[in-house]
């Protein structure tokens, strides 16, 4: 068994916040990253696939093919977006890393089945102090 | 002649566009920097100051006054904040790096005078791949 | 099950030796490490928690909460510290990364529990070239 | 059960390519990495070891010994060498990062053991985006 | 007077050596960096450009300008290459550090003015304990 | 004129404190850095010098000599010591950055200026926060 990872990067705006918390609530539980103008990060998105080498190329999966699902599946929904207001796999969630990281493993776990290969770890990193990973449903 | 240096660091939401441009010139000049929703970054904030060592104290100057100096002047109003529509000292003015590292400048000079040293350069790292680094005024 | 880590940092000195070990011996297993007038490092630690995300705030735990555990819990006894002479959940144990790591897990493990989260994990980074993960006991 | 890792570097050349493929066939399946005339990267390993603490000396293991047992059984084949002509454990693989993991775990698994611990992950890094974990046979 | 810096990377083969010193000579002049199978390194390319400040878009110049020109001039030429065989401003010239510095800063001066600012830096990466700056003929 | 860089590390215990001061000044100056029984860092040394390329070798200097006079006059003496306690050139100073990088200057200033080349920049890296350049007297 072995695993390899695939780095992307995404910069993104986004609040944390509920809509039936008044603001001094929200303020409390959530402290400036609820502030309602925004802030954001310079995210990193690392996700680890496993399996076994394919003998004819060396390969585990060819990084390339899984750079592409990445990018296409999650990484142009994400750049330069507002995760609150602009990405469909985030709508009606709390805009929180957790649920980040939940909502990416499902939009790209068919894909990287359809590649060949199986999905062990979304990892996403906020901050130099910060870090999420899941590893999928129980 | 020293120098020492001290990071900081801010999370902050902003978005470069003109508000005499139409959104397809924006696109055109700022492309997807100029969202209407707005993006972020983890900025890295590098203040470096210049002088001779105090003989005293064997510091350039004390980093933790230095620290509050940053935090104080800048980092609180940066920090988790939206960049174009809450930080006073970038009002009408494009939220550019460039643009933010002389307005950091501006803000700290006075103060790092008051502490008894110079400001050297004020360098701001918007991601891993792009910087910038202002000397002040010629 | 989703996994989340928090950083923190603490700066301190150290010596590895044994009371009972001649000079000479002290040195020929510990080498440089030995030196009676101490030496130090930058110690990096990383405290992953795990568990289910909370609906109500999409958090698996408040990072705050989390941070402040770390820090009232054994930040405050290290750093700036001599992990020998003064660090006491490390008295009478070799000042070893690994002791280290597992005295931490001891130190947080409950404040964790309290706090509504399980303790997965606890890294030390001594250097750019040494870690330790210390997951518990069996 | 603690683990330990240690970091050791090398810089070297490789290919991907099949002698079977035609030029073309390569390029299609290796992409610049098929270059005839070789690239090369700065590779990171990381060896992760496992086991108890030695109550004697704190240790789980020397890092010294296990740094030489790095350096000695692999870092010296590999550093500023040529993968696919002169690296012996790998003479007819191809010279992907998954299988240079395999390769070097078992170059280092018996002498690991021989220092009293076993061998856990051999970590691969082969630029900032890629990496490859193995963890032994199933 | 401000600076902007862009990042770009490259993965090269390279060699030391000069055809006119024997085998021995090339391997004490130049140890095993003068290995006859290649050697290779993630290389990374750090460009500083200098100039005032465009009113019109807060921009010292548009980065993703200053990239193309990069990757247009130089990064085609060197990624996943080999220094010695294919890199037309290389030829002839002993594939060092500072060689390559000064031959990136000649391929790319003149696209740099044609966008309309002025090289300052170019410093080349080599390896995390080694790097070299040029900033241009006296 | 070209620059090149050199990296070496050295982990050390040090105090901030004055003899001459009650510990009471001592902590209101110093903080936690005066603490009577040390603390320490992983620091890490960046040595610039500068010249002309040497169109024999290609090289400004050659980097394996640059690092044995590093080694040789200022890291043995640093690494794993007490700054304090230990090292001959900060005997009867503060062991501040700012002290210890015009120091490691003094040190090397000469050998560097024997195997060639010039002596740009002492480079010392504190912490993540904070670092002190030296440019030399004046």
């Amino acid at each position: 068994m072995i695993h390899i990872t695939r780095r992307e990067r995404f910069n993104a705006a986004h609040r944390l916040f509920r809509d039936d918390f008044t603001d001094e609530k929200n303020m409390e539980v959530f402290g400036k990253c609820s502030n309602p103008n925004w802030h954001g990060h310079n995210y990193e998105l690392y996700v680890t696939v496993k399996g076994e080498i394919n003998s004819e190329t060396g390969f585990l999966v060819n990084l390339k093919t899984l750079s592409k699902v990445i990018q296409s599946k999650v990484i142009v929904k994400l750049d330069h977006k507002n995760i609150n207001l602009e990405v469909d796999f985030m709508k009606g969630k709390l805009a929180s890393t957790e649920n980040l990281a939940v909502g990416i493993w499902k939009e790209i776990e068919e894909s990287v089945k359809n590649i060949g290969t199986n999905l062990h770890c979304v990892k996403v990193i906020e901050s130099e102090n910060n870090y999420v990973e899941y590893f999928g449903p129980a």
